[in-house]
Protein backbone atom coordinates (compact mmCIF):
# COMPACT_ATOMS: atom_id res chain seq x y z
CA UNK A 1 0.00 0.00 0.00
CA UNK A 2 2.84 2.59 -1.43
CA UNK A 3 2.11 6.50 -1.06
CA UNK A 4 3.47 8.62 -3.58
CA UNK A 5 3.59 12.15 -3.04
CA UNK A 6 4.28 15.33 -5.32
CA UNK A 7 4.95 18.83 -4.07
CA UNK A 8 7.64 20.96 -3.14
CA UNK A 9 10.87 20.08 -1.03
CA UNK A 10 12.14 23.38 -0.22
CA UNK A 11 14.21 26.25 2.01
CA UNK A 12 11.98 27.77 4.47
CA UNK A 13 12.64 31.10 6.53
CA UNK A 14 10.46 31.81 9.09
CA UNK A 15 9.83 34.43 11.83
CA UNK A 16 7.54 33.51 14.75
CA UNK A 17 6.69 35.45 18.13
CA UNK A 18 8.95 32.78 19.19
CA UNK A 19 11.81 32.74 16.88
CA UNK A 20 13.26 32.65 13.58
CA UNK A 21 15.33 30.81 11.75
CA UNK A 22 17.00 30.92 7.89
CA UNK A 23 16.86 28.01 5.08
CA UNK A 24 15.70 25.40 7.48
CA UNK A 25 13.48 22.05 5.63
CA UNK A 26 10.47 23.15 4.40
CA UNK A 27 7.97 21.71 1.32
CA UNK A 28 4.91 20.32 1.43
CA UNK A 29 5.88 16.84 -0.05
CA UNK A 30 8.93 17.23 2.92
CA UNK A 31 6.17 17.45 5.45
CA UNK A 32 3.84 15.06 4.16
CA UNK A 33 5.98 12.18 3.03
CA UNK A 34 8.21 12.55 6.97
CA UNK A 35 4.45 12.51 8.44
CA UNK A 36 3.29 9.71 6.57
CA UNK A 37 6.36 7.51 6.65
CA UNK A 38 5.40 6.67 10.38
CA UNK A 39 2.53 4.98 8.67
CA UNK A 40 3.77 3.82 5.78
CA UNK A 41 6.12 3.57 2.62
CA UNK A 42 5.93 6.87 1.06
CA UNK A 43 7.68 7.92 -2.36
CA UNK A 44 8.43 11.70 -3.08
CA UNK A 45 8.25 12.99 -6.55
CA UNK A 46 9.67 16.78 -5.95
CA UNK A 47 12.90 18.74 -7.28
CA UNK A 48 15.70 20.85 -5.46
CA UNK A 49 18.43 23.39 -6.44
CA UNK A 50 22.02 21.91 -6.58
CA UNK A 51 22.38 24.03 -3.28
CA UNK A 52 19.86 21.88 -1.16
CA UNK A 53 21.91 20.68 1.53
CA UNK A 54 23.07 16.87 1.82
CA UNK A 55 22.28 16.71 5.38
CA UNK A 56 18.06 17.29 4.23
CA UNK A 57 18.35 14.08 1.77
CA UNK A 58 20.28 12.11 4.08
CA UNK A 59 17.57 13.11 6.93
CA UNK A 60 14.64 12.17 4.34
CA UNK A 61 16.69 8.69 3.26
CA UNK A 62 16.75 7.94 7.05
CA UNK A 63 12.77 7.98 7.12
CA UNK A 64 13.10 5.92 4.69
CA UNK A 65 11.58 8.22 2.11
CA UNK A 66 11.57 7.22 -1.45
CA UNK A 67 13.59 9.47 -3.50
CA UNK A 68 13.93 8.35 -6.84
CA UNK A 69 11.86 10.63 -8.08
CA UNK A 70 13.64 14.07 -6.33
CA UNK A 71 15.91 15.16 -8.99
CA UNK A 72 18.31 17.67 -8.43
CA UNK A 73 18.24 20.41 -11.08
CA UNK A 74 20.63 23.13 -12.19
CA UNK A 75 19.74 26.06 -10.03
CA UNK A 76 19.04 27.03 -6.41
CA UNK A 77 15.75 25.26 -4.31
CA UNK A 78 12.82 26.89 -4.25
CA UNK A 79 12.11 29.40 -1.46
CA UNK A 80 9.86 30.53 0.87
CA UNK A 81 9.94 33.14 3.62
CA UNK A 82 7.45 33.97 5.90
CA UNK A 83 6.46 35.57 9.27
CA UNK A 84 3.65 34.40 11.53
CA UNK A 85 2.45 36.96 14.43
CA UNK A 86 0.39 36.65 17.44
CA UNK A 87 -1.93 34.93 15.97
CA UNK A 88 -0.53 32.31 14.57
CA UNK A 89 -3.09 31.27 12.02
CA UNK A 90 -2.07 33.12 9.34
CA UNK A 91 1.39 33.26 7.63
CA UNK A 92 2.23 36.72 6.21
CA UNK A 93 4.51 35.87 3.08
CA UNK A 94 7.51 38.28 2.84
CA UNK A 95 9.03 36.49 -0.24
CA UNK A 96 8.69 33.22 -2.64
CA UNK A 97 11.76 32.44 -4.98
CA UNK A 98 10.02 29.37 -6.97
CA UNK A 99 13.75 28.96 -8.42
CA UNK A 100 14.25 25.46 -9.84
CA UNK A 101 10.38 24.74 -8.92
CA UNK A 102 9.50 27.87 -12.05
CA UNK A 103 10.23 25.22 -14.54
CA UNK A 104 9.46 21.89 -12.89
CA UNK A 105 7.95 19.37 -15.48
CA UNK A 106 7.14 16.55 -12.83
CA UNK A 107 7.89 12.80 -14.44
CA UNK A 108 7.21 10.53 -12.18
CA UNK A 109 9.67 7.10 -12.31
CA UNK A 110 8.29 4.29 -14.44
CA UNK A 111 8.42 1.88 -11.27
CA UNK A 112 6.05 4.63 -9.35
CA UNK A 113 3.92 4.20 -11.54
CA UNK A 114 1.46 2.17 -9.46
CA UNK A 115 0.97 4.13 -6.17
CA UNK A 116 -2.00 3.16 -4.20
CA UNK A 117 -2.35 6.26 -2.32
CA UNK A 118 -1.43 9.62 -4.17
CA UNK A 119 -1.01 12.99 -2.74
CA UNK A 120 -0.83 15.98 -5.01
CA UNK A 121 0.43 18.86 -2.52
CA UNK A 122 -0.54 22.37 -3.19
CA UNK A 123 1.01 23.41 -7.07
CA UNK A 124 0.39 24.37 -10.02
CA UNK A 125 -3.30 22.58 -10.80
CA UNK A 126 -1.68 21.70 -14.32
CA UNK A 127 1.14 19.91 -13.01
CA UNK A 128 -1.27 18.04 -10.41
CA UNK A 129 -3.54 17.00 -13.46
CA UNK A 130 -0.23 15.68 -15.29
CA UNK A 131 1.25 13.99 -12.40
CA UNK A 132 -2.19 12.01 -12.28
CA UNK A 133 -2.58 11.00 -16.27
CA UNK A 134 1.12 9.48 -15.03
CA UNK A 135 0.09 7.10 -12.79
CA UNK A 136 -2.56 3.89 -13.02
CA UNK A 137 -5.71 4.99 -11.24
CA UNK A 138 -4.70 4.84 -7.27
CA UNK A 139 -7.38 3.27 -4.73
CA UNK A 140 -7.43 6.84 -3.10
CA UNK A 141 -6.03 10.71 -4.73
CA UNK A 142 -6.25 13.36 -2.05
CA UNK A 143 -5.09 17.06 -3.20
CA UNK A 144 -4.15 20.09 -1.56
CA UNK A 145 -4.65 23.41 -3.19
CA UNK A 146 -4.86 27.30 -2.47
CA UNK A 147 -6.35 30.94 -3.29
CA UNK A 148 -3.66 31.66 -5.51
CA UNK A 149 -4.81 28.59 -7.83
CA UNK A 150 -8.61 28.99 -7.28
CA UNK A 151 -7.96 32.87 -8.36
CA UNK A 152 -5.55 32.59 -11.14
CA UNK A 153 -6.37 28.69 -12.45
CA UNK A 154 -9.89 27.90 -11.08
CA UNK A 155 -10.44 25.98 -14.93
CA UNK A 156 -7.28 23.36 -14.08
CA UNK A 157 -8.57 23.27 -10.67
CA UNK A 158 -11.84 22.08 -11.83
CA UNK A 159 -10.50 19.55 -14.85
CA UNK A 160 -8.40 18.11 -11.76
CA UNK A 161 -11.52 17.98 -9.22
CA UNK A 162 -13.49 15.69 -11.75
CA UNK A 163 -10.30 12.78 -10.97
CA UNK A 164 -9.84 13.81 -6.84
CA UNK A 165 -10.89 11.72 -4.29
CA UNK A 166 -10.74 13.76 -1.19
CA UNK A 167 -9.77 17.52 -1.76
CA UNK A 168 -8.06 19.76 1.34
CA UNK A 169 -8.97 23.04 1.47
CA UNK A 170 -8.76 25.92 4.33
CA UNK A 171 -12.40 27.52 5.24
CA UNK A 172 -11.46 30.97 3.47
CA UNK A 173 -10.24 29.17 0.28
CA UNK A 174 -13.63 26.47 0.04
CA UNK A 175 -15.33 29.94 0.85
CA UNK A 176 -13.69 31.26 -2.53
CA UNK A 177 -13.55 28.52 -4.45
CA UNK A 178 -17.61 28.33 -3.96
CA UNK A 179 -18.77 31.26 -3.47
CA UNK A 180 -20.76 30.38 -0.45
CA UNK A 181 -20.05 31.48 2.99
CA UNK A 182 -21.72 28.59 5.03
CA UNK A 183 -19.47 26.35 4.97
CA UNK A 184 -21.89 23.48 4.88
CA UNK A 185 -23.11 24.84 1.62
CA UNK A 186 -19.73 25.72 0.36
CA UNK A 187 -18.81 21.96 0.67
CA UNK A 188 -21.33 20.60 -1.33
CA UNK A 189 -20.69 23.28 -4.13
CA UNK A 190 -17.43 21.90 -3.89
CA UNK A 191 -18.30 18.41 -4.05
CA UNK A 192 -20.64 19.30 -7.22
CA UNK A 193 -16.95 19.58 -8.92
CA UNK A 194 -16.36 16.03 -8.52
CA UNK A 195 -14.07 15.22 -5.73
CA UNK A 196 -16.18 12.33 -3.14
CA UNK A 197 -15.39 14.57 -0.22
CA UNK A 198 -13.74 17.81 1.31
CA UNK A 199 -11.69 18.11 4.45
CA UNK A 200 -11.70 21.95 5.43
CA UNK A 201 -9.21 22.75 7.29
CA UNK A 202 -9.85 25.14 10.27
CA UNK A 203 -6.39 26.10 11.51
CA UNK A 204 -7.00 26.04 15.66
CA UNK A 205 -10.10 25.19 15.58
CA UNK A 206 -9.70 21.56 13.86
CA UNK A 207 -11.48 20.48 10.79
CA UNK A 208 -14.52 19.08 8.79
CA UNK A 209 -14.87 16.26 6.97
CA UNK A 210 -17.46 16.55 4.12
CA UNK A 211 -18.75 13.64 2.21
CA UNK A 212 -21.77 14.00 -0.07
CA UNK A 213 -24.67 12.78 2.75
CA UNK A 214 -23.11 13.54 5.56
CA UNK A 215 -20.28 15.40 7.70
CA UNK A 216 -17.60 14.79 10.60
CA UNK A 217 -16.25 17.50 12.72
CA UNK A 218 -13.11 17.46 15.08
CA UNK A 219 -11.94 20.05 17.14
CA UNK A 220 -7.68 20.67 16.84
CA UNK A 221 -5.47 18.80 19.70
CA UNK A 222 -5.37 22.02 22.11
CA UNK A 223 -1.59 23.05 22.84
CA UNK A 224 0.01 25.03 25.58
CA UNK A 225 2.72 25.81 22.97
CA UNK A 226 2.49 26.78 19.56
CA UNK A 227 5.76 27.90 17.61
CA UNK A 228 5.87 27.21 13.92
CA UNK A 229 2.35 26.35 12.20
CA UNK A 230 4.30 26.64 9.13
CA UNK A 231 3.56 22.83 7.50
CA UNK A 232 0.74 22.04 9.58
CA UNK A 233 -1.75 21.27 6.83
CA UNK A 234 0.71 19.29 4.84
CA UNK A 235 1.80 17.00 8.08
CA UNK A 236 -2.23 16.70 8.27
CA UNK A 237 -2.49 15.47 5.14
CA UNK A 238 0.46 13.12 5.95
CA UNK A 239 -1.14 11.47 8.99
CA UNK A 240 -4.41 10.85 7.46
CA UNK A 241 -3.32 9.44 4.11
CA UNK A 242 -0.89 7.87 6.09
CA UNK A 243 -3.45 6.22 8.67
CA UNK A 244 -5.61 5.41 5.56
CA UNK A 245 -3.09 3.46 3.84
CA UNK A 246 -2.09 1.48 6.87
CA UNK A 247 -5.35 0.68 7.91
CA UNK A 248 -5.73 -0.58 3.72
CA UNK A 249 -9.36 0.10 4.26
CA UNK A 250 -11.01 3.21 2.20
CA UNK A 251 -14.24 3.40 4.00
CA UNK A 252 -15.86 6.24 6.98
CA UNK A 253 -14.12 4.80 9.71
CA UNK A 254 -10.56 4.40 8.56
CA UNK A 255 -11.40 7.93 6.90
CA UNK A 256 -12.17 9.59 10.00
CA UNK A 257 -9.71 8.24 11.85
CA UNK A 258 -7.05 9.06 9.46
CA UNK A 259 -8.33 12.96 10.24
CA UNK A 260 -7.57 12.10 13.91
CA UNK A 261 -4.30 11.30 13.55
CA UNK A 262 -3.73 14.00 10.88
CA UNK A 263 -4.85 16.22 13.84
CA UNK A 264 -2.21 14.49 15.87
CA UNK A 265 0.77 14.65 13.74
CA UNK A 266 0.08 17.95 13.10
CA UNK A 267 -0.20 19.18 16.89
CA UNK A 268 3.36 17.59 16.98
CA UNK A 269 4.49 19.83 13.74
CA UNK A 270 3.38 22.71 15.07
CA UNK A 271 5.55 22.61 18.64
CA UNK A 272 9.03 23.31 16.97
CA UNK A 273 10.57 24.91 13.44
CA UNK A 274 10.06 23.24 10.20
CA UNK A 275 10.17 19.01 10.82
CA UNK A 276 11.87 18.55 14.37
CA UNK A 277 9.42 18.13 16.20
CA UNK A 278 8.37 15.19 13.97
CA UNK A 279 12.23 13.47 14.17
CA UNK A 280 11.81 13.31 17.52
CA UNK A 281 8.45 11.67 18.13
CA UNK A 282 8.00 7.70 18.49
CA UNK A 283 4.65 5.64 17.26
CA UNK A 284 4.15 5.66 21.12
CA UNK A 285 4.03 9.43 21.24
CA UNK A 286 1.29 9.26 18.37
CA UNK A 287 -0.65 6.89 19.82
CA UNK A 288 -0.73 8.34 23.69
CA UNK A 289 -1.64 12.06 22.10
CA UNK A 290 -4.60 9.85 20.13
CA UNK A 291 -5.60 8.34 22.95
CA UNK A 292 -5.36 11.65 24.73
CA UNK A 293 -7.54 13.16 21.98
CA UNK A 294 -9.95 10.11 22.10
CA UNK A 295 -10.40 11.15 26.15
CA UNK A 296 -10.76 14.89 25.64
CA UNK A 297 -13.49 14.68 23.20
CA UNK A 298 -15.29 11.52 24.48
CA UNK A 299 -18.99 12.63 26.21
CA UNK B 1 -33.57 19.87 41.81
CA UNK B 2 -34.72 23.19 41.18
CA UNK B 3 -33.08 25.69 39.33
CA UNK B 4 -32.58 29.88 40.12
CA UNK B 5 -31.45 32.02 37.77
CA UNK B 6 -30.53 35.95 38.62
CA UNK B 7 -30.23 38.19 35.22
CA UNK B 8 -32.41 40.45 32.77
CA UNK B 9 -35.39 40.26 31.43
CA UNK B 10 -35.30 42.71 28.34
CA UNK B 11 -36.33 44.15 25.10
CA UNK B 12 -33.72 43.69 22.16
CA UNK B 13 -33.56 45.04 18.89
CA UNK B 14 -31.97 43.18 16.64
CA UNK B 15 -30.21 43.57 13.03
CA UNK B 16 -28.62 40.94 11.15
CA UNK B 17 -27.54 40.37 7.64
CA UNK B 18 -31.30 38.27 7.38
CA UNK B 19 -33.23 40.78 8.92
CA UNK B 20 -34.29 42.69 11.71
CA UNK B 21 -36.80 42.87 14.17
CA UNK B 22 -37.57 45.64 17.14
CA UNK B 23 -38.30 45.11 20.94
CA UNK B 24 -38.25 41.28 21.01
CA UNK B 25 -38.17 39.45 24.20
CA UNK B 26 -34.71 39.23 25.03
CA UNK B 27 -32.46 39.30 28.22
CA UNK B 28 -30.06 36.71 29.93
CA UNK B 29 -32.30 35.39 32.36
CA UNK B 30 -35.10 34.82 29.64
CA UNK B 31 -32.67 32.53 27.16
CA UNK B 32 -31.66 30.95 30.20
CA UNK B 33 -34.67 29.90 31.76
CA UNK B 34 -36.53 28.84 28.58
CA UNK B 35 -33.83 26.87 27.73
CA UNK B 36 -33.51 25.27 31.28
CA UNK B 37 -36.99 24.50 30.98
CA UNK B 38 -36.94 21.61 28.51
CA UNK B 39 -35.18 20.04 31.41
CA UNK B 40 -36.13 21.09 35.15
CA UNK B 41 -37.89 23.42 37.06
CA UNK B 42 -36.68 26.80 36.69
CA UNK B 43 -37.21 30.17 38.64
CA UNK B 44 -36.39 33.77 37.94
CA UNK B 45 -35.35 36.55 40.03
CA UNK B 46 -35.15 40.12 37.50
CA UNK B 47 -37.28 42.71 36.91
CA UNK B 48 -38.97 44.33 33.93
CA UNK B 49 -40.88 47.94 33.58
CA UNK B 50 -44.68 48.54 33.57
CA UNK B 51 -44.14 48.67 29.78
CA UNK B 52 -43.09 44.66 29.11
CA UNK B 53 -45.61 43.10 26.98
CA UNK B 54 -48.24 40.89 29.19
CA UNK B 55 -47.73 38.39 25.89
CA UNK B 56 -44.11 38.01 27.04
CA UNK B 57 -45.09 37.00 30.90
CA UNK B 58 -47.41 34.27 29.26
CA UNK B 59 -45.09 32.99 27.34
CA UNK B 60 -42.72 32.67 30.20
CA UNK B 61 -45.47 31.63 32.41
CA UNK B 62 -46.34 28.54 29.84
CA UNK B 63 -43.26 27.21 30.05
CA UNK B 64 -43.87 26.83 33.81
CA UNK B 65 -40.94 28.84 34.45
CA UNK B 66 -41.39 30.85 37.87
CA UNK B 67 -42.25 34.02 38.05
CA UNK B 68 -42.18 34.63 41.80
CA UNK B 69 -38.99 36.72 41.65
CA UNK B 70 -39.82 38.98 38.70
CA UNK B 71 -40.58 41.97 40.06
CA UNK B 72 -42.52 45.02 37.86
CA UNK B 73 -40.69 48.46 38.41
CA UNK B 74 -41.95 51.93 37.65
CA UNK B 75 -40.38 52.60 34.75
CA UNK B 76 -39.24 51.23 31.61
CA UNK B 77 -37.70 47.67 30.83
CA UNK B 78 -33.86 47.18 29.91
CA UNK B 79 -33.26 47.46 26.45
CA UNK B 80 -30.66 46.37 24.32
CA UNK B 81 -30.14 47.60 20.41
CA UNK B 82 -27.19 45.60 18.45
CA UNK B 83 -26.37 44.57 14.83
CA UNK B 84 -24.31 41.73 13.61
CA UNK B 85 -22.54 41.80 10.06
CA UNK B 86 -21.63 38.68 7.91
CA UNK B 87 -19.41 37.23 10.45
CA UNK B 88 -22.12 36.56 13.11
CA UNK B 89 -19.70 36.02 15.77
CA UNK B 90 -19.42 39.75 16.74
CA UNK B 91 -22.17 41.81 18.39
CA UNK B 92 -21.97 45.22 17.52
CA UNK B 93 -23.83 47.28 20.72
CA UNK B 94 -25.52 49.96 19.05
CA UNK B 95 -27.36 50.81 22.68
CA UNK B 96 -28.12 49.86 26.08
CA UNK B 97 -30.78 51.50 28.10
CA UNK B 98 -30.12 49.87 31.55
CA UNK B 99 -33.65 51.71 32.47
CA UNK B 100 -35.47 49.51 35.15
CA UNK B 101 -32.05 47.57 35.68
CA UNK B 102 -30.36 50.35 36.46
CA UNK B 103 -31.31 50.44 40.24
CA UNK B 104 -32.21 46.69 40.11
CA UNK B 105 -31.96 45.56 43.52
CA UNK B 106 -32.11 41.94 43.57
CA UNK B 107 -34.15 40.06 46.16
CA UNK B 108 -34.98 35.98 46.14
CA UNK B 109 -38.18 35.57 47.54
CA UNK B 110 -37.84 33.68 50.80
CA UNK B 111 -39.31 30.23 49.32
CA UNK B 112 -37.23 30.35 46.42
CA UNK B 113 -33.93 30.96 48.60
CA UNK B 114 -32.79 26.80 48.65
CA UNK B 115 -32.35 26.39 45.02
CA UNK B 116 -29.93 23.16 44.44
CA UNK B 117 -28.63 24.88 41.29
CA UNK B 118 -27.70 28.45 40.84
CA UNK B 119 -26.98 30.48 37.69
CA UNK B 120 -25.36 34.15 37.94
CA UNK B 121 -26.45 35.40 34.52
CA UNK B 122 -24.10 38.53 32.80
CA UNK B 123 -24.96 41.56 35.50
CA UNK B 124 -23.03 43.75 38.17
CA UNK B 125 -21.00 40.95 39.88
CA UNK B 126 -21.50 42.64 43.02
CA UNK B 127 -25.08 41.87 42.04
CA UNK B 128 -24.18 38.25 41.70
CA UNK B 129 -22.70 38.44 44.83
CA UNK B 130 -25.51 39.76 46.73
CA UNK B 131 -27.82 36.46 45.63
CA UNK B 132 -25.24 34.29 46.52
CA UNK B 133 -25.66 35.84 49.84
CA UNK B 134 -29.32 35.16 49.97
CA UNK B 135 -29.39 31.96 49.06
CA UNK B 136 -27.87 28.86 50.73
CA UNK B 137 -25.04 27.24 48.97
CA UNK B 138 -26.52 25.54 46.16
CA UNK B 139 -25.16 22.12 44.77
CA UNK B 140 -24.22 24.36 41.25
CA UNK B 141 -23.57 27.74 41.22
CA UNK B 142 -22.61 28.42 37.67
CA UNK B 143 -21.98 32.52 36.90
CA UNK B 144 -21.83 34.25 33.62
CA UNK B 145 -19.50 37.71 32.92
CA UNK B 146 -18.32 40.01 30.32
CA UNK B 147 -15.51 42.04 29.19
CA UNK B 148 -16.90 45.39 30.97
CA UNK B 149 -17.26 43.91 34.16
CA UNK B 150 -13.72 42.04 33.98
CA UNK B 151 -12.48 45.98 32.90
CA UNK B 152 -14.49 48.19 35.78
CA UNK B 153 -14.90 45.73 38.76
CA UNK B 154 -11.97 42.92 38.28
CA UNK B 155 -12.35 42.77 41.98
CA UNK B 156 -15.92 42.13 42.41
CA UNK B 157 -15.46 39.63 40.36
CA UNK B 158 -12.22 37.87 42.06
CA UNK B 159 -14.39 38.01 45.25
CA UNK B 160 -17.53 36.56 43.39
CA UNK B 161 -15.00 33.79 41.62
CA UNK B 162 -13.83 32.64 45.48
CA UNK B 163 -17.90 30.97 46.07
CA UNK B 164 -17.99 29.93 42.20
CA UNK B 165 -18.45 26.26 40.77
CA UNK B 166 -18.07 26.58 37.10
CA UNK B 167 -17.92 30.35 35.31
CA UNK B 168 -18.60 31.10 31.85
CA UNK B 169 -16.49 33.52 29.61
CA UNK B 170 -15.79 33.50 25.84
CA UNK B 171 -12.29 32.92 24.54
CA UNK B 172 -11.65 36.61 24.43
CA UNK B 173 -12.96 37.58 27.76
CA UNK B 174 -10.60 34.56 29.49
CA UNK B 175 -7.29 36.06 27.96
CA UNK B 176 -8.71 39.25 28.80
CA UNK B 177 -8.82 38.19 32.22
CA UNK B 178 -5.68 35.97 32.86
CA UNK B 179 -3.34 37.91 30.60
CA UNK B 180 -2.50 34.78 29.03
CA UNK B 181 -3.48 34.62 24.80
CA UNK B 182 -2.99 30.76 25.05
CA UNK B 183 -6.35 29.07 25.99
CA UNK B 184 -4.81 26.13 28.12
CA UNK B 185 -2.97 28.63 30.59
CA UNK B 186 -5.78 31.32 30.36
CA UNK B 187 -7.91 28.60 32.17
CA UNK B 188 -5.92 27.22 34.49
CA UNK B 189 -5.03 31.19 35.56
CA UNK B 190 -9.06 31.53 35.84
CA UNK B 191 -9.11 28.63 37.99
CA UNK B 192 -6.66 29.67 40.40
CA UNK B 193 -8.89 32.21 41.39
CA UNK B 194 -11.90 29.99 42.74
CA UNK B 195 -13.89 28.06 40.67
CA UNK B 196 -13.42 24.25 40.06
CA UNK B 197 -14.08 24.76 36.21
CA UNK B 198 -14.09 27.33 33.65
CA UNK B 199 -16.07 26.97 30.61
CA UNK B 200 -14.73 28.70 27.27
CA UNK B 201 -17.19 29.82 24.62
CA UNK B 202 -15.59 29.79 21.31
CA UNK B 203 -19.18 30.81 19.25
CA UNK B 204 -18.91 28.82 15.71
CA UNK B 205 -15.93 26.59 17.07
CA UNK B 206 -17.26 25.53 19.83
CA UNK B 207 -16.23 25.12 24.05
CA UNK B 208 -13.32 24.24 25.99
CA UNK B 209 -14.18 23.29 29.63
CA UNK B 210 -11.07 23.10 31.71
CA UNK B 211 -11.17 21.71 35.79
CA UNK B 212 -8.03 21.70 37.50
CA UNK B 213 -6.29 18.71 35.88
CA UNK B 214 -8.08 17.94 32.55
CA UNK B 215 -10.12 19.41 30.10
CA UNK B 216 -12.78 18.51 27.25
CA UNK B 217 -13.42 20.41 23.76
CA UNK B 218 -16.56 20.03 22.09
CA UNK B 219 -17.14 21.86 18.41
CA UNK B 220 -20.01 23.64 17.85
CA UNK B 221 -23.38 22.04 16.29
CA UNK B 222 -22.51 23.15 12.36
CA UNK B 223 -25.58 25.00 11.13
CA UNK B 224 -26.86 25.73 7.49
CA UNK B 225 -28.48 28.64 8.46
CA UNK B 226 -27.93 31.03 11.59
CA UNK B 227 -30.40 34.25 11.60
CA UNK B 228 -29.78 35.55 15.13
CA UNK B 229 -26.67 34.57 17.73
CA UNK B 230 -28.15 37.21 20.45
CA UNK B 231 -28.84 34.87 23.64
CA UNK B 232 -26.69 31.60 21.97
CA UNK B 233 -24.16 31.97 25.35
CA UNK B 234 -27.14 31.98 28.04
CA UNK B 235 -29.14 29.02 26.21
CA UNK B 236 -25.77 27.33 26.26
CA UNK B 237 -26.11 27.47 29.80
CA UNK B 238 -29.97 26.85 30.12
CA UNK B 239 -28.76 23.71 28.23
CA UNK B 240 -25.76 22.80 30.29
CA UNK B 241 -27.22 23.40 33.91
CA UNK B 242 -30.68 22.14 32.90
CA UNK B 243 -28.91 18.80 31.60
CA UNK B 244 -26.57 18.37 34.98
CA UNK B 245 -29.82 19.23 37.20
CA UNK B 246 -31.93 16.71 35.50
CA UNK B 247 -29.28 14.65 35.76
CA UNK B 248 -29.21 14.77 39.56
CA UNK B 249 -25.11 14.08 39.53
CA UNK B 250 -22.75 16.30 39.00
CA UNK B 251 -19.37 14.61 37.56
CA UNK B 252 -17.61 14.67 34.74
CA UNK B 253 -19.52 12.44 32.57
CA UNK B 254 -22.95 14.64 33.05
CA UNK B 255 -20.79 17.76 32.96
CA UNK B 256 -20.07 16.63 29.57
CA UNK B 257 -23.19 15.45 28.34
CA UNK B 258 -24.96 18.87 29.60
CA UNK B 259 -21.86 20.89 27.50
CA UNK B 260 -22.82 19.45 24.21
CA UNK B 261 -26.71 19.65 25.81
CA UNK B 262 -25.86 23.63 25.61
CA UNK B 263 -24.34 23.55 22.54
CA UNK B 264 -27.44 21.80 21.16
CA UNK B 265 -29.72 24.21 22.35
CA UNK B 266 -27.84 26.88 21.51
CA UNK B 267 -28.22 25.41 17.87
CA UNK B 268 -31.61 25.93 18.21
CA UNK B 269 -31.54 29.69 19.49
CA UNK B 270 -29.53 31.17 16.84
CA UNK B 271 -31.67 29.58 14.08
CA UNK B 272 -34.28 32.76 14.63
CA UNK B 273 -34.89 35.99 16.33
CA UNK B 274 -35.37 36.19 19.93
CA UNK B 275 -36.62 32.58 21.77
CA UNK B 276 -38.77 31.89 18.43
CA UNK B 277 -36.81 28.71 17.60
CA UNK B 278 -36.50 27.48 21.36
CA UNK B 279 -40.64 27.69 20.94
CA UNK B 280 -41.21 25.61 18.48
CA UNK B 281 -38.66 22.49 19.63
CA UNK B 282 -39.61 19.87 21.34
CA UNK B 283 -37.89 16.92 23.46
CA UNK B 284 -38.01 14.81 20.83
CA UNK B 285 -35.87 17.66 18.11
CA UNK B 286 -33.58 17.99 21.29
CA UNK B 287 -33.06 14.07 21.41
CA UNK B 288 -32.52 14.02 17.97
CA UNK B 289 -30.20 17.08 17.25
CA UNK B 290 -28.19 15.24 20.36
CA UNK B 291 -27.73 11.86 18.72
CA UNK B 292 -26.67 13.52 15.12
CA UNK B 293 -24.27 15.12 17.65
CA UNK B 294 -22.60 11.96 18.65
CA UNK B 295 -22.91 10.67 14.93
CA UNK B 296 -21.05 13.34 13.52
CA UNK B 297 -18.11 13.34 16.34
CA UNK B 298 -18.00 9.55 16.43
CA UNK B 299 -14.36 8.40 15.47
Amino acid sequence: MSILVIGSVALDSVETPFGKRDDILGGSATFFSITASFFNKVNIVATVGEDFPKQYVTLLKNKKIGLDGLTVSKGKTFRWKGRYDFDLNTAHTISTHLNVFKDFDPCVPEHLRKPEFLFLANIDPDLQYKVLQQVKRPKLVACDSMNYWITTKKRSLERLLKKVDILLLNDAEARQFSGESNLIKAAQRVISYGPKAVVIKRGEYGVIYFSKNAHFIAPAYLLEKIYDPTGAGDTFAGGMVGYISRAKTINETTIRKGIIYGSIMASFTVEDFSVNRLLRISQRDIESRFNHFKKITKF
